[in-house]
């Protein structure tokens, strides 16, 4: 399996209006890409080669929503870019690390995307992303 | 200020060792920097041009000890890489942003360093690294 750099970054926020405010006015980034998914508005912003990735909920239950009442903002997930993710993931099932998604399912930006669990990569919410979207 | 790249992300294990083995063998990533700082044991992983930074606590009262008996193992800090890192924490103060580092200090890899207090940055404990080393 070859990592060849970080996708992105999911930042778990109260509020995107004001996430972004801070993103593009005291860090002086800009914010690229918006969409709706589910219950989550996100928002990227890029910085180099990565994405950061505000996630808000819109609902008190859904997966970002549980996870801010039960630590409150931050870094919720890394995701790494893959060229072959059915590939990867056969791999790390085979060498034993529990996956949350056995098949890849479609992620932001449209891409193929697939979640690994945090109690095998310490404690580290990970992602792999399709480098293509197909 | 200008924030170019994402420097590397800070992730608290509870034990170095494995946690590298699961980086090199199971990400097929390599290990390229080790140093010991204070009661830290650090392993820098690159991924493209971020570094992830496996930090092992030697104690239980330290920063990463406290960090990781409260919540676990998981991502601990996001580090971006600034020009002038007085002059980007000079402004970022006075727009508001608390500073944990008034002053840069030394960090890893012997950089100028100064960390912003997680809650004026949407709960992602934010290091600010100096490009260069002087």
């Amino acid at each position: 399996m070859e990592l060849k750099k970080i996708d992105h970054i999911g930042i778990a926020v109260h509020n995107l209006a004001s996430a972004k405010a801070f993103y593009r006015e005291r860090l002086g980034l800009a914010i690229e890409h918006e969409e709706v998914k589910g219950d989550m508005k996100i928002a990227f912003v890029p910085v180099g080669e990565v994405n950061i990735e505000l996630i808000e909920s819109t609902s008190e239950d859904g997966v970002i929503g549980k996870f801010i009442s039960r630590r409150g903002e931050g870094v919720h997930h890394i995701a790494y870019e893959v060229d072959n993710i059915k590939d990867a993931l056969k791999r790390l099932k085979n060498d034993g690390i529990r996956l949350i998604d056995e098949v890849p399912r479609r992620g932001a930006h449209g891409k193929k995307v697939a979640f690994l669990h945090p109690k095998d990569t310490n404690g580290v919410l990970t992602e792999l992303v399709a480098k293509k979207p197909n």
